[in-house]
């Protein structure tokens, strides 16, 4: 628990309780991929547990933020507060619907206030590209984290945040481990999806490293030459896009949608200038 | 350019347009990860150069949708296309405002209608993370496109779709080149942040693999021992969590948020008792 | 399980998975209340075990959904069933997200499409207002599945259906049960903050019915005359507002935000009418 | 009109202007219940009449909000101002759309400066799932006013916030009343929808009190035991969860949704490892 | 009213009833405006009339929209009405959430189902600029009424649509009246806001028509040569930006950040090629 | 680039970078509107030109943005920050994700936070209406950066405002010359859409100016008498509406969707009156 309470500490917790990349993000996460996984086993029995211990963290984050709400001056009434600029400073950063929405508690919102979405959850039914998300969510949530480490000294939110950047270590290897045993097996490789047959995509562009701005430096990288990571080709390089893909007409659509096409214009404009010779005349 | 207008197909296409993982997203992303990178050289031009490609992979997918949509029957009015269910059926699947709100043309949203939205762009600063964010969104924009390209028969489309897919191969295998010279070059390694003090982390679970659920298949997996793919720890397995963190107290906040606390109710209970017996004496 | 696939009713379902009403909203809700909560005892309890229980419903509501998507023709590629318009209607109704995003998954949205959202859920800190809007929420979410009970001929679809209904039916009584006895311990009471001093409120108005519209019918409730509910005032009727509030005047703000305002507008007009006479001399 | 300018409250007083569960919520989720009644009479008298009150109320809160605005700091360049570090906190926590976007102006959002969304409003065409969503509206309103009353000093602020509190009141007990009429007239009673027939839902679990989680408290409350407040049943109490629903088994969707099944696997691998044999050989 | 119920309609109206553009964006933009506004007289007035007058159509508009889904299938199950694939093709078109959430009736989403959003509307301040922002707004407005006339043959519809294209054509005309008027009255002129000093902006590019793409036709129009329409100003035109602003160096935020700065690694690549020359001497 | 650190106006010049008005925005909503053109030539060209620029200026803003927050206190322990309120003054108002979700960087959202959305961006397929839609965007954006220009004294934040001051001036004359232009060459005029039949619409109230409130001075303006703007047709005023539009009966949807109507409760209630006398008996 805190050492003292924290208003705008609680809202910058916000950001790892209902954020983009965060515990309600990952719980649901793996949530979704574990009851949409298309195989039992192993990885099934993963994805519940680590699904099951991220709900564990978003009960101790909210609760967390409860406790550093809890005698937090929040822009209630009080002269000796109101006139103390240091304590209208502490207002002035915080969540104010902690105080006005929910009476002094942990909400579902961001640390500047959205609303968490569901449209933060990646759950494809592709294993090794689920695996990659979940080891890129688990990478964000750790630098946020580390962020936030740094942006107080209460002891009792440091030992908390302490263990939550463990279980990141553990979580961001293990999803990394769990993508190497899936391509180890066979069950996916580079590139996802590896089973879509590679005579349907246009091959002479897919290890083509092609300059789109100026930048010249890029042509040093290891993308630009060498083996591919997937194994299956070599990188090439070109230093401008050499095709000009021919543009198509513009479309016509149905009139009854009203949109400006040229042909009626032409059409009036001609009449009208018939029109205006003969009344000249 | 498509052999010939299919409305359905048009609002299947929006997805890899304006939805989470799509062309709109990436542009954006490799954008504002160029723009708040901290170094110059090679990772800097590169995030720059797939950044231009891609906003013309926009393009080319906006002018696809509005290929598609010209000539489509759109609900408009006409005995011949009202009666026939076919052609009913097709209007039951389109994206209504490509008709109503943009006159047979694309809109900045996925398949489903939904807006195109800023949060889906991850640039947070740490390029290993970052990397690894554009590999995820290069996986699962790849496994849409190759999952759209069997959802039609159109020799255009397919041409189109077949340039993408190949594309997407180069920047899955690039991104994940680029973290690897990351990572060859001591810029950042794993866990991200690799340069957060590791005493601070609660090290007794940063390599502890904790049954949370019932499954126990996951104890198979190469996370569940060995060492850790970070190089910095060993893998070892806990059959159930051990620590029952000790629960904090309730909070009492400030009165003046009117929550429900024990301590009003009792002493009015009390006084309600009180007065009860009293008015029965 | 279902009997058979049926991708358009795996849409609807969506809504009691991931709309505003339904699992995800009732798991959340409570659960926020319960971290939240400022006494320990028996409705902390409650709020911990009902959102555990609502947890459950999500689940079984995201495999069944999975279940429905399995065989389902989503617009795949075929000719058999590109030329059945029975088929291509059934299309027509389906979230295409369903097959492009998750590849025949479930997802954290509602029936059309909308991410399920933060701003859903309500934990206020006030148990009596918390209550009813859970019992509100097992009301509209009831009402919902209701509907969906006569959108299919399923049997295991309607087996699940029969089993959530008993369960909102449990759940709206169990509500309404906390809410009564809550009243009963006088922890709180109608109107909800019952603490608030009722001093401070403007009395006069406190009963009043007020006719603002047209119809007239409105005076025959019993909301016109009698006891109030809160048992603490008399219902009086007024047959039109008969206080017209003051117009305050209207605001001038700082002149650099360029807000449009009288004043300017002379000055500058008298001086071009001075100057245009000027001119004309 | 406020005794003088004050731009942090007024952002503050957004939350009932353009938040979840205030006057632009109320008016426009009484106006589309009022709009999709399906019975003439008193209660479509009373939805008319509240929601025209409503909105009066949207135009009071947004007039007070621009008073506020009119002269108060907002972060405009002038030196006295921005060394004083009181005027400078004082800015800290303003909707600094306000300024920006607004040019001192009231705004439709939230005090977090979320806009308002459709999505907050509930309007079912079930009139008792309904009245209880208005009641419900109405508590955590008044709750909000009731905190916010608490949060400034000014006077003329306080005598617009007691006025609304009585009509809140007025407005808790209305719908309450309301909701009571409709069950003592038989139109509607619990469980809503109580037209649905019983014999349709899975009834033994249907007064079922089921313990999820730990806490044993729960089972003490008047939800656990006697007869449940739709007088339709009686409470029973259940210390743990005795169903284990068989799972289904994993699905395995069309293969050119290129999901990751075990199936091509084992044949690819055993497939492998016959080739690694014959290699060895 | 209508001719017959027509549930795939109902679906297109809701995008004039809560769509961007549409009845109730403009009922509530008018208002904002009215509230906000800095002078009384006419402007207010004409402000809040039109508000007053919005309202009413999205009343007319929500309670059309009821009749049309009053006896449309709503995929509620029936035998004949599910093996008929014209009335399936016309479930596939509606709004789902219209049955299952509304129990057919208005809601305030767009025709994706997209909730009415705050974030629609404009109130700037700035008379000028929010009479422009409504003549846009009434411009697509009448847009999206005049496609939805050719999309049904209902008589009571049409009627309907007929009225509020009359309407839309008077508010067009009218705004735009009082977007002259307004500078008529030197109140403001162009460019918005008139009265920022001219001196104070960059004066050499601020008529000069830069050539940024490809396309030179665009050097013909009346934007490219000639007296600008503020009167201030003559076009110049500039076939390609000449300005390369300086790049500015890339930043170092502090490092307890976590990002990506080269110069850590410099030190430690420096610090591991030692290491290895030692270890192989 | 900037005089020094400003984390606070970071944060207020988002709201030009990721706001609903300002760059993104443009840049999108040209760019879609050159991609849907149905004609070629100098519009096109035009749109394609200034969508170029307008990217160019989402960079310059996103790199001003990382430059102010580059050595900003941004909340990070240091006893000497923390100790002085004006530094934690500065604090209160910044965007707290900039530093913990971007490390320093700048993001696609407004000043509020909220993520920049699709919605934002108009393209409907009718010129006249669009480049009137531009004209508005610029006009508030300009009125933005106005705004924005005051609230800051440093010089280098200060010389780029000036900069796009001045285009933004070019810009809203620009769109203003091409819709004038559109309109001299017959291609549409007001009323837009200008093609959809005059007959068709309901015309006695084409430009009659009805009073639906109380205020009488709008009846002074130019919208109320003489030649309407779009030269078709002669305003008109009326003193308050005169239709009252009949009332449609109630709707009684499909009993299976569970809402309240009056037939139901008569039957029951009557039912329900013949038993209790029955009982009596």
């Amino acid at each position: 628990m805190p050492d003292q309470p924290d208003a705008v500490y609680a809202r910058k917790l916000q950001e790892v309780l209902g954020g983009q990349y965060d515990e309600i993000t990952v719980a649901m996460q793996y949530g979704f991929q574990a009851w949409n996984i298309h195989i039992p086993g192993k990885y099934k029995d993963l994805l519940y547990g680590i699904a099951a211990e991220e709900f564990g963290h978003v009960e101790m984050l909210a609760k967390m933020i409860a406790q550093l709400l809890e005698k937090s001056p929040m822009g209630i009434t009080d002269k000796d507060v109101q006139s103390d600029p240091a304590v209208a400073a502490i207002i002035g950063g915080t969540d104010v619907q902690h105080a006005i929405v929910a009476g002094a508690g942990a909400r579902p919102v961001d640390s500047m206030g959205n609303p968490w979405s569901g449209s933060y959850v990646t759950a494809s039914g592709n294993l090794l590209a689920d695996f990659m998300s979940n080891a890129n969510a688990e990478m964000q949530g750790r630098l946020q984290v580390a962020r936030l480490y740094h942006m107080t000294d209460d002891h009792g939110v440091r030992d908390m945040l302490s263990f939550l950047l463990a279980r990141d270590t553990m979580h961001q290897n293990q999803w990394i481990a769990a993508a190497r045993e899936l391509q180890a097996e066979n069950a996916e490789s580079l590139p996802v999806p590896s089973n879509f047959p590679q005579s349907k995509e246009h091959t002479p562009v897919s290890y083509q490293y092609i300059i789109f701005s100026d930048g010249a430096a890029a042509a040093e990288g290891t993308w630009a030459k060498g083996e591919a990571p997937d194994g299956k080709g070599e990188f090439t390089y070109l230093s401008a896009p050499d095709t000009s893909a021919p543009m198509p007409a513009p479309t016509h659509p149905d009139s009854r949608l009203f949109g400006t096409t040229e042909l009626p214009n032409i059409v009036e404009k001609t009449a009208s200038a018939v029109q205006d010779k003969l009344h000249k005349e």
